[in-house]
């Protein structure tokens, strides 16, 4: 049962979105009846800029308007205040022919853990409904530097329940769908993001990332996307779910459709936070770094892996990384196999960080509102009485005999605060090892392996497959830079697996029967054509040595969305 | 009664220590009977090393044993190490013509916690004893960086039992003495070090700060410092007495006997971490700052208080302030009085956080050693049954009237993970708040404060009066670089109080009554003649900045060591 308040709170804000978008509609007319809008929702967000500056057509809010029709992505609605700025804009520029700023007139979306000033950051969840940011002051720092540079922030994009999760589903905005196939999910948490990008409805968005959350819905959407680690860019403003939990650190970054998009976005942003006095930071602590042009090396020495050996690697995906390698190979780079050491580890880390409290701060969030599928598995470990957890634990391990399942398991559950450092001290061996090995030892330029082991899934299949998210989970615990982008879409004739795929999986089988056993969530056939992204993995603070590498592979691959 | 393993270890370990210092003594002579080393002793680091290059004598550890034989500050005693490393140098030097490095020949002292091949690094608990750093690699990435560049350790230095107390005592090496007053603390946990350089037994030295452990054994033994923050120094390789706690983060950093000998170890080092490639990092993320001369504006806008309002601040350490204030103003700087918001609130979100496991960590380090008094107040709130705290609280706030110090012991408690989370957040928003006004609203260039309420205190005298680190601890919370330098000393005649002192004092006078009470911790005429330091502070990352700002005050104020 839905409670009433929730039902109530989920009806007053879809109605009002609503609202807002038929307004919209009525006053602009449908995408649909505007063929000519493809001329520019199709045009990177730098050349929007020139255009504008140049007093030519930028952007249209249709697009957004027929992406929501189609995936239902969109939270907040900030058209009319968007389109009263940028028509204050022209007539400024009219007046006095000054158009200042890398994202003048640039419309940008948002992830709704962005505050925006007059709306609400809600999550999804029916307590922070109705609470909207109300100074300027309180925006993100980020949504402020756009503004600074003449950007125009004009609407905020869907998200899972409390985002821990990476189907995008929530009680009060519902369900936003795959934009190449309604009956999968886009990702989470930044999914709304990755959809309305997909879709054109937006020339670049922003999103957030803690566990995959913003490289889950790129490779599940088929979009691009940034996920640097804490220091350069500005997190303040951001609607946490865990409040004071830092064992992992959140980031934001930058959502496009190509690597020239994110190139933009991450040279303007960083430029702009490092020398934009008149923002106030308000306290925040940022590096020294501004954006710095880097050459990187013509012969990239590059590591590489298909399997993350805790859910064996569909074959979409395996090729998606082997064509990559290929293709790197081809032009000349120096491309290795490497294996990275446990990976499962850092999951156990990540796992055994987040629910320390017993997920009391994340479910602090929902109030009465019904938890969704997608957090059952991840919150469930910590929500069971000790010894029916141990009890449960000693079931997958000895009459399941899925030891590496059980292991995962067990870390997942309350802790003392002495248990909770121990944690943290474990994540730092990984995490040290971890970077010894592949940037000390290895001394690559860059790592290179598959976003999950699947493309987009069914909606409700992450229930209990929230371990998929391993192979990102990695990088957040490692503290790595990472860039996603699509590489190749599943073919049916070249990605089918077949019955004995699992024989030499050394992963958990219990996960493993749930992807590739019969009416398992991996299927060839019924995912042609759904896009296949790949990571591309930098040393800390090396946005700029990352975003180039994308570039390289991006060039190499000639994936067309 | 003192366990009989405690009892043990401690002989064996001060047999061994004795040994070594009058193999050293026997095979050396006594500094008494050489009075020509002053030459050398008294020379700074750099200096020293550009002796030894000009085949020149540099230094002679007669003097750290006469250091150690009044003060009882050294721990590990690597003497041998040393001359023969020295030794083999020399011959190179002979042999080749070239010795390079910029801390080419200089010996060094370092505090306890850093490991260093073949030594314990054993913080006076006995669990600790007889396990030594036993490969090269896993020395403190800091020491590797120090031979290196041609440095020689030659000695490790004394600290509190678990580290986290500023009265230098533990129940193995016992008590380091003040190198002015055989009666008071030297300070800690960093004590040792301060101790031995006063007494110029070491030309330079490296300290540690959790929450003032580098700063107030400065302060107490007069000696300069150098509490950076997190990032630029290699922090690994440190034995810590709470291992996966990051809810403070520890530092590690110089420590001399002028503000040159900081600006060389810190310019040498932060050079050296940066582009020392073959030093392996083991995995530490270090940022990509190194050392950079800065211009410092010729008129600096400093801001100073003398008042934490927690303890009263006595006579001397506010001349300390006051005369520094003077000076500057009639150096043209821009001095004005700021009121910094709320200094306890740094102090419960210290506690809060550093207790929230009960201190289960932190004892476990000490095995069946018997507590020191001085970590007694400090553990006693999280020790106490639940109800039990609670009532003490309430008598301490209702009967005896003192809410500041009951809201401080009301925070110092074991925790669940989800409070702890709290806490964090709560530091959180102290520290940018704190940031945000200082540097962004008042855009201080620097500010100006006493490191304690008091200079050093007798042994034993911290026991009640570990509060007394608010004025530490709040860099720590706000993550500021802080350089310590002495400025004047304890003069009977000027810095006396009077009965009525305490009369408009707002503070705890629970503890205001332990200091300035009936004989109580300060005492202008037993205090005579002890230094007085103050702090002074930067933002992150602004090491060259801030020892900028030190050297100009330390040249303004011309104090005599």
């Amino acid at each position: 049962m839905v409670s009433s308040t929730t039902l109530a709170v989920a009806k007053r804000k879809q109605d009002e979105r609503e609202r807002l978008i038929k307004q919209m509609e009525d006053e602009l007319g449908c995408a649909s009846e505007h063929p000519e809008d493809q001329e520019y929702t199709h045009t990177k967000p730098e050349q929007i800029v020139y255009n504008l500056k140049a007093k030519k057509q930028g952007w249209t809010i249709r697009s957004a308007c027929a992406a929501h029709r189609k995936t239902n992505c969109l939270t907040e609605v900030v058209f009319e205040d968007a389109l009263r700025r940028a028509r204050e804009m022209d007539k400024d520029f009219a007046a006095t022919g000054t158009a200042e700023g890398d994202f003048w007139g640039l419309p940008s979306s948002f992830k709704d853990t962005y505050n925006i000033l007059g709306v609400d950051s809600s999550l999804g969840c029916s307590p922070h409904c109705f609470d909207p940011t109300d100074k300027g002051d309180a925006e993100a720092t980020l949504v402020k530097l756009f503004r600074k540079a003449g950007g125009i922030p004009f609407c905020k994009t869907n998200v899972p329940q409390t985002l821990l999760a990476f189907e995008c589903r929530n009680p009060i905005f519902l369900t936003t769908t795959n934009p190449h196939s309604s009956d999968r999910t886009c990702g989470g948490s930044s999914g709304g993001e990755a959809a309305l990008i997909a879709l054109h409805g937006t020339p670049l968005g922003w999103g957030s990332d803690i566990g995959g959350s913003l490289r889950i819905p790129a490779h599940y959407s088929g979009v691009c996307g940034l996920k640097p680690v804490r220091g350069r860019w500005p997190v303040m403003g951001q609607r946490n779910s865990v409040k004071g939990f830092d064992g992992i650190k959140g980031m934001v970054g930058p959502m496009g459709r190509t690597v020239d998009d994110l190139i933009f976005a991450s040279k303007s942003m960083l430029s702009l936070a490092h020398s934009t006095a008149d923002i106030a930071l308000k306290g925040e602590v940022l590096l020294p770094l501004p954006w710095k042009e880097v050459d990187i090396p013509k012969k990239l020495k590059v590591g590489y892996w298909t399997q993350d050996n805790l859910i064996k690697t569909s074959p979409a995906c395996v090729r998606a990384v082997e064509e990559s390698v290929r293709k790197l190979r081809e032009a000349g780079h120096e491309v290795v196999e490497f294996h990275p050491p446990n990976i499962a580890e850092a999951l156990k880390v990540f796992a055994g960080l987040t629910s320390s409290d017993g997920y009391k701060t994340l479910l602090g969030n929902i109030g009465s509102d019904p938890m969704e599928s997608s957090m059952r598995l991840v919150t469930l470990g910590s929500k069971l009485p000790s010894l029916l957890h141990s009890v449960l634990g000693w079931v997958v391990d000895n009459l399941l005999g899925d030891r590496l399942f059980a292991s995962i398991f067990a870390t997942s559950r309350p802790k003392s605060v002495q248990e909770f450092w121990e944690f943290t001290a474990r994540r730092e061996v990984y995490a040290n090892a971890f970077r010894k090995l592949v940037w000390e030892e290895h001394k690559f330029d860059m790592l290179l392996c598959p976003v999950q082991a699947v493309p987009a899934l069914e909606h409700g299949a992450t229930k209990f497959l929230s371990p998929l998210s391993v192979s990102t989970i990695l990088f957040n615990v490692v503290d790595s830079t990472v860039g996603v982008i699509p590489v190749t879409r599943v073919d049916e004739a070249l990605d089918s697996h077949s019955e004995g795929f699992l024989n030499d999986s050394e992963g958990s089988w219990i996960l493993e029967k749930r992807v590739y056993g019969k009416g398992g969530a991996y299927d060839a056939e019924k995912m042609h054509g759904l896009p296949v992204g790949v990571q591309i993995v930098g040393r800390e603070w090396q946005e700029e040595k990352v975003l180039e590498m994308m570039k390289t592979l991006e060039g190499l691959i000639g994936y067309q969305a």
